[in-house]
């Protein structure tokens, strides 16, 4: 599982708060917590109203001060996208193109001679599809694109959108289909998400998060954007590639309970 | 999901001591709380090495001195069960039958008029079988012997044997093959199964259960021998209904976490 740290995102409030204050040790240490629990990606987001670039520059770099982990370029503005990652120090991903617009026009051409990955969500500028028929439309859009562009399949995490269950009528049959089309059609993609969305208005959130991350895993997720401090689900995680057969022996589970990944708090 | 409470069983080392000390306030007290947590069957087994019979009257009567839920009547000795079975006040169910013996024989005319259910594992005289096709060998015995007898599908629970993950060189590749051709060929069969066989031998065995109980759930699994007080197994099962659309709008999941079944204790 590739996990893309979701911490430093301005859309969390106490984040918001942080870098309103330009509070430069808040962001080092919540990059340095996702780093050291082994996230293969640090997401960066400012999610501010001006400056966006300016603010994506003080942030990669503060992360860059800690860790050497790639960072996640992370803007619904697919220029800010482009000229924030000048800024990070190797290749890491771009999050995110989709449908709409211009943005896979913008990101591909910058990215195809290079190392980065980039995360595509399945709308357009039709919205959200509602069917997965037409989620798989978008899709064949961004890989008939990528592929103009030399963008190989394995650089590229597909989120389907995961939505919220509280109002779906027929769980999560729907984005089900889609990843299991996209593993069928594209095996060397990247199915991804952000497993939190799944319980958006319903108590106990965490323990639909670590359901759902065990189905969308059966249904081919491997990569996710998640805290990858939560203990329970990066247990859960490890668990389901043991018992979808990716983990010979428990080898990789019984490791990183060992490492302290998950389990009970040492003190 | 149809819940086995599994904690009066005398192969669990504080159950034997309960019950070689006759402590009938401990096993009426577990009774209590499994049936206040709502299983929906509790199973009594006394793993005793003599007195079998008279063990069994003995525990199923404090049972029923504080319950009316239905009793999984447990013994390995299926003459055991149907001699025990007449102490129970109502019909329950009798675990377990397999293919072994005369197992099927001494129980299914004894329950074939009657409106109990039964619990059977699919082994046989030549041992675990190691294939899905030898398992299904022996629910095709099963089925066909319970049809001679006259015994309605849905009073049947199998058991396709979960073994400990930690041997696996393929996962639970195999048990989720028996599980789907059960489903789709007997689509009224309960699909059941001992929870937290899977995780024996590997460390924080709580996740490795959750993990399980929702891929079998996918799988088909409708039915399980558990803990109903393991409050994030039984959260975990009603945000499984929710994600596998048996739950619209998450109305089940809300409720149960309104009336207590998981989230935090409150105090």
């Amino acid at each position: 599982m590739i996990i893309i740290g979701e911490k430093i995102n301005g859309s969390i409030p106490s984040m918001a708060k942080a870098i309103a204050a330009r509070d430069e040790a808040w962001i080092k240490d919540i990059a340095k917590q996702e780093a050291d629990a082994g996230a293969d990606y640090i997401d960066c987001c400012a999610s501010v109203d001006e400056g966006e670039v300016e603010t994506l520059k003080w942030m990669i770099d503060l992360i860059q001060s800690v860790t050497d982990t790639p960072i996640s370029v992370d803007s619904p503005n697919a220029n800010v996208c482009v000229e924030a990652m000048k800024f990070c120090n190797k290749p890491g991903m771009i999050n995110s193109v989709s449908g709409e617009g211009d943005k896979m026009d913008v990101v591909f051409p910058v990215i195809a001679d290079t190392k980065w990955d980039v995360m595509a969500l399945l709308c357009d500028d039709t919205g959200i599809p509602k069917t997965a028929a037409d989620r798989i439309r978008v899709l064949e859009n961004i890989m008939a694109k990528a592929k103009e562009y030399g963008i190989a399949e394995n650089r590229i995490h597909i989120d389907p959108l995961v939505e919220m269950l509280c109002t779906a009528e027929d769980g999560i049959a729907m984005v089900v289909e889609v990843m299991t089309y996209i593993k069928k059609n594209y095996p060397k993609v990247h199915i991804s998400g952000a497993i939190s969305n799944i319980s958006f208005n319903l108590p106990y959130r965490k323990i639909v998060n670590l359901a759902f991350a065990v189905l969308a895993m059966n249904a081919g997720m491997d990569s996710a954007v998640m805290d990858p401090l939560n203990r329970d689900l990066r247990g859960a995680i490890y668990a389901t590639e043991a018992l979808l057969g990716e983990d010979d022996f428990c080898m990789e589970y019984i490791s990183a309970f060992r490492e302290g990944i998950f389990g009970p708090v040492q003190q």
